[in-house]
């Protein structure tokens, strides 16, 4: 098989936006170095959000500009929320931006103090404009399955913010289960419905990992065709509106299963766990998704299994069946 | 939807099987007690080994018929790896048992001292003979996937092995991932195949959650139509011959994930969680699958979310998308 599976990487802001400790521009370029050198080419490094609202995301412009200037063979994106972000985003050099569509009244009016419908809106308008710029551009539908606050996202409500964003020149589609609580049939269907009205290879899948459901439904979204998915390194991040969420879906645990698979996503396990390892210093706690046990236990080399011995590069462990 | 799933409950034969503190078999019974009250009414009570190999199963002829006087409504089921354990299992009363077939040379050598021709010869042997004495039989095909000692299992050993099975009347066949290193394309693939032989509602999986892949590859094997899971409460369980190996698919996993498919388990998940509290008391050491964390954090009851406010029957919580 060995089909392409890009990884985009959101940990430098999803994973540390709330992150209670704050961490330093100096740290953050560090861990996007580590990132990069575990072969990661697609990463959200930053956000232009309000930094009273989200002090961890203040140093926005310096850190773009590093990850730009250190790695320039790498896709680096920057999330803005409203206009005024976008504008600073371009302003700090930005080539490729993240927005987020809010599909949910409630989450939308925490988030954005707007209308679900306003928020579409002015995603729309935002794509148009990266568009006429020449400026990539993803758009996140959130959640695109279930919220905190009314339940189940009616599936019509998804299509018609997609098809707006197709119309709007929108580069990228990211449907989230921003809470972590889809399952992995809805993942599925959600999947294949979409690409069904648009290029597959323009959709991408967010999860969180809040039930341990993030690995299925990673495997759903593969199944039915989606080959961009969001991860964080180590697990980091988390939604703040929803309690008792875990973090994203670790990009650890998404390659080890990806390159079971058969998918190549370009990430050496072993670098990928230093960035798990700086990542956990940054932050001070435990780091590290849901196969942190088995890989750590696979480390500790035990001779008469032909599954620890080939430790550094993971070649026959992942691909020999 | 709706459709029935069976989950196979082996929490008390293999999660319990290799725990060094040994278990009272009034433990054992209030254990399985507790699996009836949850709900499941498919269970693996002991089995009939070597005493000398596994102490912990020495009780087998009494625990079984603690529980199959307890509970005339569930069905349980007995190991058993030779004709001296199937003799063992019908003098104590066994209506229902399972034959292990080991795929793999080494496995066979280490677990049953023979060969792995030898091993599922005799597996088919114990197959025809509990058909012609009206003992409902299930045979374990395993590793089907990956075995620790020569990686890939070939599909063609197990195909041919499944035939076998099924010539010799074989009520169940298990497809088993014993380590826990198959992933989800491979499962849904095997598990079709398969599939396409027999009856499909004769087959089912038991998986091992060492790569964290069991909640995935249990959504693969759904997806292929598989209807019967097993399943160890707490995540209990593992193979003794594979180095950092994880427990058991937990139970508990399963039920949350198959209930927000839509599948109906007939298990409780809150009387669920009281078994996985005295599992714990009883091995001493902490348990719970992958969903442990958001289940505790769930049960802290959070007033303004829907969410958290169904904490009981998790009827909102698991059926409203």
């Amino acid at each position: 098989m060995n089909e392409l599976l890009t990884i985009y990487e959101v940990g430098p802001r999803d994973g540390l936006q709330n992150q209670p400790t704050l961490v330093s521009g100096r740290d953050k370029t560090a861990l996007i170095g580590k990132l990069v050198a575990a072969g990661l080419g697609h990463i959200e490094a930053t956000s232009f959000v309000s930094p009273r609202a989200v002090p961890q995301m203040a140093d926005a412009p310096d850190v773009l500009a590093a990850a730009m200037n250190n790695h320039s063979e790498v896709r680096f994106s920057a999330l803005v929320v409203n206009p005024r972000g976008y504008h600073r985003a371009r302003a700090a050099g930005a080539q490729s931006i993240a927005v987020v569509a809010v599909l949910s009244e409630t989450l939308a009016g925490k988030n954005n103090r707007m209308s679900a419908q306003d928020s579409v809106a002015m995603a729309a308008d935002l794509a148009g404009r990266a568009h006429r710029e020449g400026v990539a551009c993803r758009v996140y539908l959130a959640p695109a399955w279930v919220c905190p606050y009314h339940g189940a996202v009616p599936q019509p409500t998804v299509l018609a913010a997609a098809d707006r964003m197709w119309q709007a020149g929108v580069g990228q589609l990211a449907l989230a289960d921003t809470i972590g609580h889809a399952h992995p049939l809805e993942v599925g269907r959600l999947c294949e419905k979409v690409a069904s009205r648009c290029d597959a290879s323009r959709l991408a899948v967010h999860l969180h990992d809040t039930q341990a459901l993030g690995l299925a439904n990673a495997a759903a979204a593969l199944s039915a065709g989606i080959r961009t998915v969001d991860a964080s390194i180590g697990g980091l991040g988390g939604c703040p509106f929803a309690p008792g969420a875990a973090g994203n879906l670790a990009t650890e645990d998404l390659v080890l299963m990806a390159e079971k698979m058969g998918f190549s996503t370009g990430v050496d396990l072993d670098s990928l766990w230093r960035a798990v390892d700086f990542a956990q210093a940054l932050v001070g706690r435990d780091l590290g998704g849901r196969t942190a046990a088995w890989w750590r236990s696979h480390r500790r080399a035990t001779p008469d299994s032909p599954y620890n011995t080939d430790v550094a590069g993971c070649g026959s462990l992942l691909r020999d069946h």
